[in-house]
This record gives structure tokens, sequence and C-alpha cells, in this order.
């Protein structure tokens, strides 16, 4: 059932089908999988104000690879910190590489300059040069140019390898897929699961992509909120651990399903995205960055050799702040402050990673590769013989 | 029961004493405790061959806090990489530093020169400097010069803080204390618990210390050893997981419990020395000492503000690399084959704070303060509640 | 004259013609202009056995900026570390950002990795993109798959600003360029000035691009070799020390010299590829890289706000280190003995920098901007007044 | 005459003496040095209003080294970043290791943490314990518990090697020596040269030391002001490069210097503080800190595998940023106003190791090792010769 929908999901989908469809499908939550803390509204990093979410999916073709025919799975994922106006208006920035086998452009001018200007843009090994380049293209279409004249951009992209299921060598993503996950982003629910940059992944054995969630702190440490955004494509069965649990070593695996050979199994990544509006600065939001490691270790993952596990955080306080020519007026939560924040941090990146497992579908890719996604009621059966399935409201 | 043998430790307490009471008491997996991986015959940091751990145990006094005489509830703990040859014949090193809210001497030339020369020492806070010294002192006394004629050195000195049992201020870590951790460290069992530089650490809201574990690759992938030694001071009983299971919240609290106050919670800090004799070079030792993040993200770490979380790793193998004046022959091996020693160092991680936790005892330090050690009993119980205990021989 | 030559010079320049040019042209110690240390005989990054470094320049057009259109005044340089073998052998790597305001993608692999695989390329700011994704078609097409049978790849791909003389969002670099750039990458001598990436590239407020330059070590020290090239783009003329001389500010400025406004001054950048055949790891040839900067501090820079000072060092020996499977032996230059791998690389930063400038010529470009070169006679007029002018054979 | 000074100079000299011996002393500027930029007023790290100064300078003995008893030349040196508040009102600091063969403790703490909390302390080599653990207690004895009741603390401690001169291994550095340095700090001129931390230092061949410089910016800039103080005890007479000559080369050597042997040219090391007013981030902060690099370029420095190159920037705008509990309000510079920030902080550095060459005087140690100062004339003479002598008031 979930499939037929899918089957409707053709390059260029737009974001009514997806949400019509994201409203409907069932989260880690729904499930009775038990996470700690409080998520926001939509339990999404839209959750943020001003962060927008845009996915260009690109679903086409089957059977045998033809390299630059297909079949095609991939696609692009945006994320503007502040909405429409991410480009003249930079937030503070960090980034982290727990495991550096990957690509996330533009890192070099965020360490040094502490601000991320523009998107974080996510999609396939293959593709960042397009995206990349696209980025700067849409950027002098929509941006205005700066005091000098000129246009000029190091912009933020980052990807996984979706080589399994896509003709990644093919290069589907072509220019104007940026722009459709540039134009397109908005605010509310984000689509989850096999979508945007996320379409062709696979994470720890199952099919991953795309998952989100929030936190929201309490008023007295401030009541900020921290989002979280993964293109998750990393892990094995064998150390996937939900709410505690090794919970991928005790799924039966019968057949049909066909699991990718264990020699591929470490061949993803991790991007993730972390979103807050609590007002820190560069070197706060690197110990963010920081901490998602935490949080993947919650779920069990080694960080193996083949994983690019890289991480962005960002501050949406602070308005203003990169303005040319004058002293800015900044805010800053003090560190004493900040471990309200590390601990949403740790605990939504956690159930990130479980949401976009949860949101997957089964998917046929190349070659009739097939990854199946995470069988919810049997992730429920391996819970509940821990006592770990929480009431379903 | 444990704690009238821990009345017999006074300062200078002998290895002998400790490791009978050692050698009898339970650890982690005594208690069935499940944990991924197949340890070492040792279950400790020394199954890495030519690995030496030394303590010297300062406890003495009680009642009020008379500053410079006690009571002292601290000590010092010496790893030696290649037992007597660590002076002479330096080991490739890496550090990292999950929250540096700690001090850890030395790494500015372990990150220059890829080698950690001499032992790793590890103290309280405010004995940094005293055990820094003293391990020049006894490098020279115990060591030959340079080529050169002369003696130079950046020890490694590490440290969590023990100010809510111990008189920190009255800075009782002597040089002797540091000669006689490093005269006595031996191979074999490692004392765990309350002893050397653990003697007054607080873990999870529960007593803390010393700690260790290990693991034994398969032949298949090179039968290599990885060892984990902590001192852990860190963490909330709020956050604290084992097995995946929040066993902090659980595990009821009933007078005469008295737990120290929220806001100390987090005043600790873990560090974390890694051993192995896996030929890495130091950027694969760095890669092995970011995974301990990894380990403690199990055990449900948010990495508190204030919590020092600083981890050193260090490899055995190609001894004479650092020998001067001819081009080194080494061993190398590759990236690729780093998973299994990835996944060794995350579990060993997490077994050896879990050991530290065990092994530790109910304290009464300065002021009658007062920190219980994690019940056996109730551990279990709940551990059992979610089936999760594992059968025990 | 050697306008003339330029004239010849329009897209897909052969490197037949240049290699003629680079012979006739002069280089700065050709003008007298003193350095420490001995070259390598062609004083070039080539003098490092199996290097290779080919050039795609496009020039042409002239007048008005037509976005899209022209002119067009950039190109590509790609630097192979071992030749042909460079996409199945890597070569230890590091790399360092003195200010990162700039892009060099696949840092994130070669930091965690301690390996470079592929090519280096250098380009313009806004073609990075389909430099990177073109490298990737380049390696499908022309390597073999990794054992799983698939490619996949992070390719090095770093740029400096060239929008004053050039249409760069034009986007005008194509996949051809890229492929040509390494199809004609060459042993020999290195074509200097504007040329490949160096285009249209301005350096201390005159004509930049491409320089490069190497060291022979003494056969006490090992005889090695270090060779480097830069990508010049950085700087102003205020700040221009050759050969410890204020030169900027002492050649006079008569029309019609039009030098670029004061705000454009700092847009530039710089990136320095520093290669060895000396047997150093990874962690040593980030000692490299970080010496580049002061090769640069010798001629005055100081790493301004926008300029991209960004540097990668490799080696070129322990061929087959990066084979999977099994345990490599390597060699590894003790520490002790990299202080002449270290001055090498400071002279020939040092020196590099003023080839590029001396190589270049004056350009037109977009917007009839001018940039002139820097003039040899009043160069050498300055020199001697300094009594810094070294005796010319 | 200098010397007759000097030999007042025995253990704990006040600073009264050293004042007025300093007025006295010709600065590198008096001679004709030629430099870049605007200095403040005193030409010295206390123009940054707050910033204060303290040395301990120990010298004793004569003959053959006797351990334990000397002879003694070294001494600390102290920098107070906000005077008598340094310890309740951090500021916001980072740090950069160019070369890593030395110690600065502390630094997990200022990556972590954004701030540098209490003074920065620089001795010898073997005295970096004592000064640490003396400098918390006199933290406890002067500041007040944080909201715990309690003291804690990370200091800031590095050091240059001077077992050349002095009894090294003599410890003779003591806690009482360390409260001097502190309690005498002072507003207004800085003592120069061989005093202090800087006792028994040795820079390129020469007698080195403490040296100081600082550079005012244009009103147009901000008026900012930029300090830089530095020990230096690093490189060679043949790199040394003042005012872009190689002063080192060309200034006759005759009986009776006594230069160090070559094999411990390189056994020293440098330790910069960069101090500024305007209102600069811990990120930006680091951007200073790595242009110290440059200035060091410019003297020719080439980083050599022995020499701890660390240094540490701090802002002292911001007061009350540290402050626990609440929300602060910043101020920032932007990055794009950096640039004169970044020249002057290049320009200050390359100034104060000159006068800190220019400052020391000959100086015996233990077995009548002799390390000659700088000859004056000789400089000159060289600078004439090159047409590179400044007029000199």
């Amino acid at each position: 059932m979930r499939h037929a929908v899918r089957s409707l999901c053709t390059a260029f989908v737009g974001t009514c089908l997806l949400a019509a469809w994201a409203a409907a499908a069932p989260r880690a939550r729904d499930l009775g999988v038990p996470f700690d803390g409080t998520p926001g509204p939509l339990n999404a990093i839209t959750d943020v104000a001003g962060v927008l979410v845009g996915h260009t999916t690109l679903i086409s073709g089957s059977g045998k690879l033809k390299v630059g025919q297909g079949p095609i799975r991939t696609g692009v994922t945006a994320v503007l910190p502040r909405g429409r106006d991410s480009l003249l208006d930079p937030v503070f920035a960090a980034w982290f590489s727990q495991n550096g086998n990957g690509e996330m452009t533009g890192t070099a001018w965020i360490e040094e300059s502490g601000f991320l200007e523009g998107p974080v843009m996510i999609t396939n090994t293959h593709s960042v040069g397009v995206v990349r380049d696209a980025t700067i293209q849409w950027r002098v279409a929509h941006g205005t140019a700066d005091a000098a004249g000129y246009f000029w951009s190091l912009p933020v992209v980052a990807e996984t390898w979706d080589g399994w299921l896509n003709d990644v060598n093919g290069f589907h993503v072509k220019p104007e897929h940026v722009f459709h996950a540039l134009d397109t982003a908005h605010a509310g629910a984000v689509e989850e699961g096999s979508v945007g940059g996320g379409t062709g992944m696979i994470c720890n054995g199952y099919k991953g992509g795309i998952g989100t969630a929030s936190r929201r702190l309490d008023g007295k440490d401030g009541g900020y909120t921290v989002g979280v955004l993964v293109q998750c494509n990393y892990g094995t069965r064998d150390n996937l651990r939900i709410a505690g649990i090794n919970v991928g070593r005790e799924i039966p695996a019968p057949e049909p399903y066909v699991f990718i050979p264990s020699d591929l199994a470490e061949h993803g990544s991790i991007i993730v995205v972390v979103a807050t509006d609590a007002p820190l600065l560069a070197h706060q939001l690197k110990r963010l960055a920081r901490r998602v490691t935490l949080g993947l270790g919650r779920n069990g993952s080694i960080s193996g050799n083949e994983s690019g596990d890289i991480f962005i955080a960002f501050s949406t306080a602070n308005p203003g702040a990169a303005t040319e020519g004058h002293v800015a007026d900044l805010k800053m939560l003090p560190n004493d402050s900040l471990d309200p924040v590390f601990r949403a941090t740790v605990e939504a990146t956690e159930e990130a990673v479980v949401n976009a497992m949860v949101a997957a579908h089964d998917m046929v890719g190349v070659d009739d590769h097939r990854v199946i996604a995470l069988p919810h009621e049997q992730l429920q059966a391996v819970l509940k013989k821990y006592n770990r399935l929480a009431n379903v409201n």
C-alpha cells in the first residue's frame, strides 16, 4: 500500500502529494518506539522557525542498469536556515566530521567565518558538483550582488552514496532539480523516507533516507527548539539498536528479503543537519555538531570506515549578525546553560534516524536490487519482547 | 563487606591487597550485564601485550574538610604503553576531545609528532601539575639522556575532578605518589573502582572511578586486541543507560542514599585510554579516539558542558618507529580493515564504564559527603525487567 | 613579445605552444631575484618523479560582460601525483587551511584516511562543481572499478576567484575542459602565469596565476625533492615583499597602469600544492602544509579575510600503501629529520609565488578590466636599490 | 654597561629596577630597524587596556652544573588579560599550534568554551606543572568560589626550554615565584629580554627572551589596539631575517662568540600571546592566532621540528560575556573588517621577536655556556648595507 503511493512518485514530485502521504504515514513514535524528551509540534527540523525543507525526488525506470539511462533512484534535498532570507542573512554555524568518508563542500569557510551562507544541500555522491554550481546559479538569479557588485559563493553540499539502487554514474541530477528543491522548500511537515537526497539510501541494513525530529526545551531552559534532519545511509543490521535493543539481530529475515551483500554494508554515510533558535555562536554550534555522534551511538553506530558521518549545526538567532561594515550586537546563551541543548541534540538525532527508517518503503532499483524497509510489526514485536514498547495513543 | 576491604586502603596501598580484592569482586559481566564482542583473557587494557597499569590510592581522614589536611580521597594512575621501554620507545598515538572541559597535557606534541612518549598519567584536576613535573623527574631518574646529552619531556597527564569527596585544594598528591604509580605498574588484572586517579570519582550519579575492558578480534580480522581504561567521573543518573536500558531512572533511591546535588552532576569528566596492538598510524588512532564517543553514547552520555571528555589512543605495534636518524620500516593496517577495530573500541568503552561503576564501593568523603555505588542486585532487577539480563555462569 | 605568444592562446591551447613559450620566458631567478636553497633541475613540482601537470586555458572574447557569453579568462589545472597510476594508487596526503575563504573539496576524506585518491584539480570559484563531477566521470572512464564492482570518488578540487577578468557567472568550464587538463598532464617544464586555473588571477596587485618551484635536499638529508605549485590570486600591492623588500610600494605606478580597486584587493586566494618523494606519513604531510604559511609570510601576506589560503601536501613514496586487504609495509622519515624538508617547503613556496607573478602577462578581461603584470625591469631596479639583486648568469 | 644592570638581577628582582633599565634600553626601532604600521604609546601588549604583565626572574650561581643547585637562569612570566578581574571575568580566546613540540595547558577548554579563564603563564619546560598548580592555588587564595561553593581551574601555562643555560632538571621554579609574577603584574612598560620565563632563552642563534610590540589601528578601522608578547627561543642564525634581510648570515661571528652547537639550534620554541580590545569572538581570535605564523615567516622561521610554536589570542572586549545563567549581550567586529587587525597581528609579531633579541644581553649559564646577544652595531651595519636602516630620531 505504501508502495502504491510511492508509485506516484516520478521525477519532479510536487510537495502536495508527499505531504498528503506524510500525514498518513506512521512515524517511530506512532509505532510505540520510546524516546526521551519533548518534541516540537511537528517533531521536525521545521519546528525551528524559519527553517524550510524542499525535496526533488527522481524515481524512474527499472531493470538492468544502463549507465546514463537508469534506473534512477536519487534526488536533492534543500534546507534553508532563514527561509528566503538565507542568502542575504547568514546564520552562525559549525560542522564536525565524525568519519570523513564523504563530502560536505563549503566547510572551510564555515570553520573560518563562523557562518553558513545560504542553504544546506544534500544529494548523492556523484552529484555534489552539479548541485554546488547550480546553487551558485540560483543565488545569482535570486539574490542580489554584494556591495562590490558581484556574486561569490561557497555553497554547502553534502552527499551519501546511492549506487546500489541508483544509476549513480549516470549523473541524473540536473540544475533544474536543484532549483526545484530550493524553490519548493517549505515550512510545516517534512517528507521523510525515500525522498529528495535520501531517495536511494540504505540504513542499518534496511531502506533509509530522510528523517527528522525535534525537541522543545523547558521554559526554564529558555524554551528553545532543536531540530534535526538526517539523510541516513550508514550502518549494519547487526549493529542497529532501537530503544537500546539490538533489533536488527532479532527481526527475522525470511525470503523474499534480499539484503545487500555484507561488503556493501558500510558503503553508506549519514549527513546530519542540526538547527536551533537558541542564540549560539559558532564555537558553541561545533559542540552541538559533536553531540550528533552520541545520538548515533545510542542507535549502535560504530562509524564504519566507509561511512561519511558529517554533521552541520546552525542557529537562526542573531539575524543580521554577518552584516558587513559595522559592529554587530549579538546574544549568546552561556556555556553553562547548554546541557539541555546538548541533550535535545542527542535525542533528536536518535529519533530522526529511526524516523527515516520507519518512513522508508521497500525499493527496487538498478539490476533489480531490492532493499526492504524496516518491518513495522516486527520492530514492535521485538520491542515488546524487551518490554520497551511504549503505549501508543 | 566491600567496604571492609576498602577500609584497609590507606595511603600507599600496595597492589597486592587490591589485586586480591579485585580477583574476588564481580565485574559487569559477572552480574549478567550483556555486552557485544569477545573480550581478551583479562577483559582489561593489559590484554594488550606490554601495557602496564599502576595506581597510587590515597584515602585517609574523615569528617569536616580542613583544606590541606583532608579528608583525602584521591590518587594517581599510570598507564605504560610499552612497559619499561615506554620512555625510550614512543608509540604511535592520537587524542580527541569530545568535550574539552578538562586537561590532558602533552597533546600538542602527540598531534604534531604522531607519537606518545612515556606514560599516560591520570589524577585529580588540581594535581595535574605535580604529576607532570614528577613524571619528568622520574624520566630523568630512570631514562637515559638523548643524543644531545639532555632530558626533555612533554608528559601526558589527564584529570577528573574529585572535590566532592576529596580535599582537592589540599594538593595531597606528591611526587612520591607519582613515582609509586609508575614503579608499581604491572601487567595482569587491573584494579578497578575507587583506586588510583579514580579514587574520589562519581559517575552517572553513582560512585565511579577506574574501569577497563578489552576485545579480541577474530583471526580473520587480524586477531588484534583493543583495550580500554577509563577514569569515569561524568554523567547523570537520569541519562545512564546500561545494556540500552535507562537503569538510572528505574533503580529506586530510598534513604540512606544521599545523591550529590544535581548542580554537581556534570562537574565530572571521563578520561579514556585506548590501547591496541594493531599496527595503526597516528591518523588511524585518531579515528579510534573518536569512536570512544560512540561507546559513551551507548551508555547515554550527552557530554555535558562541564564534563571533560578527553580520549587518547595508542598502538604498541611498530616498536622503534620513532628512532632518530634513519628511515623507519613500518606496518600499517589498511583503512578498509578497521571496522572490527572500531567496533572493539566502541564495545570496550561501553563495558569499561560499567565495570568502573560495578567495581566501585560506597564512599564517604569531605564533610561526610556520601556517594553510593551502583547497587548490583537492583541493577540486575532492572535488567531482568527488560529481559536484558544475560545468563551468568 | 610575450603578449604576441599569448594572443595565440585561445580555448584548448595545446601544451606544445605553451611549452615553447615557457622555455623562452624568464623566471624569477633569471631576473636576479635571490632565493635560498637548491632547486631541482626544472625548479618545478614536476621535479618530484611521477608528478604530472596539465592545463586547459580558456581565453576568448573581449569588451563588455555578457553573462554566459564572455569575455572568458579561466581554465583548469590538473596535478597528478603518480601520473597515470594516480587513480589506483593513492598517496599519503594532508591539507591545511590558513584562511578558509575558499573551497577544496575532498578534504574530509584526506583528513580521515590520510590519503589523496586521484588528482588535485584547480579552477575558478564557480566551476568547482563541474570539475568535481567531471573528475569522477573521468575516473569511471579511465579507472577500473573496485573489488565490489563499482566506482566511488571524492575528488579534490580547489579554486580561486577570477570574476574581475572572467565571466565567472557564465560557467564556461565544461567537462571536456576537465578531461583535457587530465589527459594532457605531463612531466617536464610546467607552464606558469596566466594558464589553466590561474588564467584570470590577480596576485599582490599584479597579474597572478600558476607558479611553481622546487628544492632538492642534500644527500646527507636524504636527497629528497620538494615541489610546490601555486595558483595565486591573493594579497595586496602594499604588502608584497620580494626578497624581503616591499617592492609593491616602490615600483612606480604611472598610467596606463590601471589597478584593481582596493576593495577587490583581497577577493583572491591562493591554493598551494606541495609534493615530495620523501617518505612522509599523513600527519607529517600536515606539518608540511602548515609550513606553506611561512613561505607566504616571507612574501608579506597577511592572509586577508577574503583570501582562501588552502594548502595540500602529498608524498609519492610508499606506492601501494593504500592497497586493501593486507598489512602494508611502509617507510617513514623520522620527525627529527624533517627540518630540511620544512625549509624546502617554505623556500619553494616563496619562490613559486614570485614565479607566478613573473611569468604572467598583462591581461584585459570583462568590461575591459586590465591587470598589468609585475614589470620585470622595475622589479630589478627596486631590488638593486636594496642591494638585493643577485648576479644573473 | 647593560650587563652591570643585569648583575643586580638576582632571584626575585623587583619590577622597579627592571623598569628603570627598560626605560634606558634601546628597542629595535631605536636602532633603526624598519617596521610597518603604527605602534601604541608603549609599543607593548600593555597598550591593550587592562592587560598586565609580571615577571619573576631567577638568576643565580655560575660554573658547573649541579642538578638541583644551579646555575639558575629561569623564571616565570604572567599575562593577565583583564588585570585583577581576570579570574572572575573570562575573555574570549583561541589558540593555535603551528608546531606542537611544546606545551600549553588549558587549551582543550579554550577550544571548547571559547574563553580564557585567568592569566597566561609562561615558564621553562620542566616547570609547567608547578606553575599550573600554583596558579590554581593563587586563584583559590585570591578569587571567590563559584556558585556551587567550590574552586575549579584549568590554567593556561606555556613553556620553552632553557636547559642550555639553566639547571632545568633542578626544578627551581617554586609556587612563590608564580605568586610573585602574578602579584607584581603591572600596566605600563614591559620588561624585555632575559627576564621572567624568557630568562634563559635563545632565539635565532642569539640570546632570546621576552619581547613585545603593539599596533594601533586607524580610527576608520575602529581604532583598536593589538598587542603581542613573545617568549622566543626558536630558530637558527642561518634563517634569521630582520627587515627582510638575512642578518644572521651577515653578522660576523669572531671569537669570543661561542654559539650553541648546531644540533641544539632548534631545541627552542616560541610562545606568542596576542591581545586586542577589538570585539572578536573565539572563532575570530583563532584567525588572529593563525596570523602569528605569518609574522614569524617574515623573520625567516621554518618552524623546525623541535620548536614548540604555540600561540594564544584573546580579546578584552565583551566584559561579563561568560557570566553564568543569563543570555549575554555581545559585540562582534564583522569578518570583513578584520584585515587591519590581521595586519596588526602580523606586524606586531614580527617586531616583538626583534625586540626580544635587541633587549637581551649576553648570558653565561650552566657549564659556562655563553650565548651572546644580537650585536646592535653589527645589526645596524648589515641593514645599512641593504639600505634598510631607518632614520632614527
